[in-house]
C-alpha cells in the first residue's frame, strides 16, 4: 500500500505531536512514524502508546529519510531544532511546525532549509490544558482551525500537501501572512491571556489583609475571568520572547484605553463611563453572534 | 398568624426586590409585600407573578406601615430614593438596600434616618445576568453570600434583624466595613469587569483590516475572558461612580504591573517573565484550592 506520507517524523512527542500522528494514523495517511525527544521515557511511552513506530533522541538521525516533518516541541526550541536537523533532511521533505507565534520561527526556518526542501508555518488552535504525550488523542485537532503562513518563497505543491494533511486530521485550514498572524493572535489570545496573569498580580501584590478577603471572595467571575492565568508558563514566557512587537504594540494600546478609563472614573465622567460599557458590551455580543465560536480554544 | 416582617416594602421590582419577597414568603416571614416601582407596568407584572401583593408608583406612600424596607434599584438610584422615602417611614421600620457599592451609600443612608429608624447596607452577591421581575425566582440566593457592612451608630437588634432576613433567603452572611468592602469588591469584581470591558474596547479600535480577523478568531477564551463584559452598562457606570476612590486606586496599581510587564515583554526578561507567569498561576490555583468557591458570581 501507498501512503500519502510515507515516513513521518515527530519532532517533539507531546500533546500536538502525539495527536498529529495519531490522527493521520486513523486516516491510514502514514506508513511509519519516527519520534524524536528529548527522553528515552517519552519515548517509551510513545511507543507503548502506538503513538510512534521506533524513537530516538537524536533529531538529525529522527528525520533522515522523512518526506514530512512536523515539528512541535516548546516555541523557543522550534528555530534551533530545525537548524539542527535541516541538513540530515532527505530531499523533497516538507517541514511544518505547530507554534502560536510564527513570523520570527517561519522566517529563520525557510532560511534553514537545504535546497529542494521546505518549510510552511502552521499554527493549529487546539486546546492545551493538559500536556505531554499521555494527554494525546487523534480527534484533538477535530474542529479546530489552522493557520498556515506561507510567504513569497514558498512552493505551492508543498503549501497543499501541509493543508491536505491539518485537514485530515480534521482541522479548518486558512492563510494568512505570517506578520499578520501575530498580529492577530497578539490581539485575541496573547492580550486576554497576559491581562488575566496581570489581574492575578495585582490582587497578590494586595496587603496582607485586604488580600485574604478578596481571595475568599474570588467567586465564579474570577474563576472564569482569571481561567487561562494557569496556562503554562514556560509557553507564555516563548510567546512574549518570541512575538515581542506585536504583543508590545498591542499592550501599549490597551494601556492607552486603561489611561482614558482611568480618567472617567477619576473625573466621575457618567455619560463617557456609560459610551464605552455600551459599546464595549454590544461588541462582544456582535462578535459571538457572528462568528461561530470553535470548540477549542 | 404572627410574622417576623409584618409589612414588607420592597423599592424597586426586579430581579433582586423579587426573588427576595418571594424567598421570605416560602420561609412564611412575611404578611404583606408592597411594591414600589417607577412604571405600572412593572407593579402589574409583579402582582400577577405572586411577588406583591399591592402596588405603588409613589415611594412615600409605598413604605408607610412597613417594619422591612429593601431598596433594590440601580446603585446610583438607592441615596435619593432612601432620602425620598425617609419621612414617610414608621418608627421602628428596618431599611437595607441591595447595592454592590457601600460606603457612600450608608454613609448617605445612615444619615437620613428618621429617630428610631435603622439603616443597614447589604449588599448580596448574586448573579445578575438578566434582570426584571420576571427573572426573580425564590432560589436565588441559595448559596449566596451577603455582605452586611454595619457602622459604629448600628443598633444590634437591626443588624441582627437583617442577619436574619438574608439567611432565611439561603445567603451565608458575613460582615465587615464598608470601605473594607469597597476595597475588595473593587479587586475582585470591579477590577475584572473593567479590565474585559477594556480588552473588548482596544480590540474594537484596531484597524479595520485586522479587526474582523481578530474577531473571526476570537475562540472560548475570548469568550470566557469577556463573559463579564456583557453586563449591564448602567450597573457599571453606577459602580464607577459610586466606589470611584477604591477603583481609581486597583486601576493605578494594575496600571503600575502592567508597565512593569510591558517592560519585561520589550525588554525579552526571560527570566522575569516566567517567574511572573509562574507566581500568578500558582496563586490562582491556590486561591481556587482553598477558597470553596461559591456558585453565584
Amino acid at each position: 500500500m501507498a501512503f500519502f506520507i510515507k515516513r513521518l517524523a515527530v519532532v517533539g512527542v507531546g500533546l500536538i505531536g502525539g495527536s498529529f500522528a495519531q490522527a493521520l494514523r486513523e486516516q491510514d495517511l502514514v506508513g511509519e512514524v519516527v519520534g524524536v525527544a528529548r527522553s528515552q521515557k517519552t519515548l517509551d511511552k510513545a511507543r507503548e502508546l502506538g503513538v510512534i513506530d521506533r524513537g530516538t533522541l537524536d533529531v538529525q538521525q529522527g528525520v533522515i529519510g522523512a518526506n514530512f516533518v512536523l515539528v512541535a516541541p516548546p516555541v523557543c526550541a522550534i528555530v534551533p531544532m530545525v537548524q539542527q536537523f535541516a541538513p540530515a533532511l532527505t530531499r523533497g521533505a516538507v517541514v511544518t511546525d505547530a507554534g502560536s507565534v510564527k513570523s520570527s520561527i517561519v522566517h529563520a526556518c525557510e532560511q534553514a532549509m537545504p535546497d529542494g526542501c521546505y518549510f510552511i508555518g502552521s499554527h493549529p488552535i487546539a486546546g492545551r490544558e493538559r500536556s505531554g504525550v499521555e494527554a494525546a488523542f487523534p480527534a484533538l485537532f477535530q474542529g479546530s482551525r489552522t493557520i498556515l503562513t506561507p510567504t513569497p518563497r514558498t512552493a505551492p505543491a508543498a503549501l497543499e500537501m501541509v493543508r491536505v494533511v491539518w485537514e485530515a486530521c480534521g482541522s479548518q485550514v486558512e492563510t494568512m501572512a505570517a506578520d499578520h498572524h501575530d498580529r492577530v493572535l497578539a490581539a485575541t489570545s496573547h492580550l486576554p491571556h497576559l491581562m488575566a496573569y496581570n489581574v492575578v498580580k495585582t490582587l497578590s501584590d494586595l496587603e496582607q489583609d485586604i488580600q485574604a478577603e478578596v481571595f475568599r471572595y474570588a467567586a465564579s467571575g474570577f474563576r472564569d475571568f482569571t481561567r487561562i492565568a494557569s496556562s503554562d508558563p514556560t509557553m507564555w514566557r516563548d510567546i512574549c520572547l518570541e512575538n515581542r512587537d506585536a504583543i508590545s504594540e498591542i499592550l501599549q494600546r490597551f494601556r492607552r484605553d486603561l489611561d482614558e478609563l482611568l480618567a472617567l472614573v477619576s473625573q466621575g465622567d457618567a455619560t463617557a463611563l456609560h459610551a464605552m460599557f455600551s459599546r464595549s458590551r454590544d461588541t462582544r455580543e456582535r462578535v459571538l453572534r457572528e462568528n461561530k465560536v470553535l470548540r477549542n480554544p
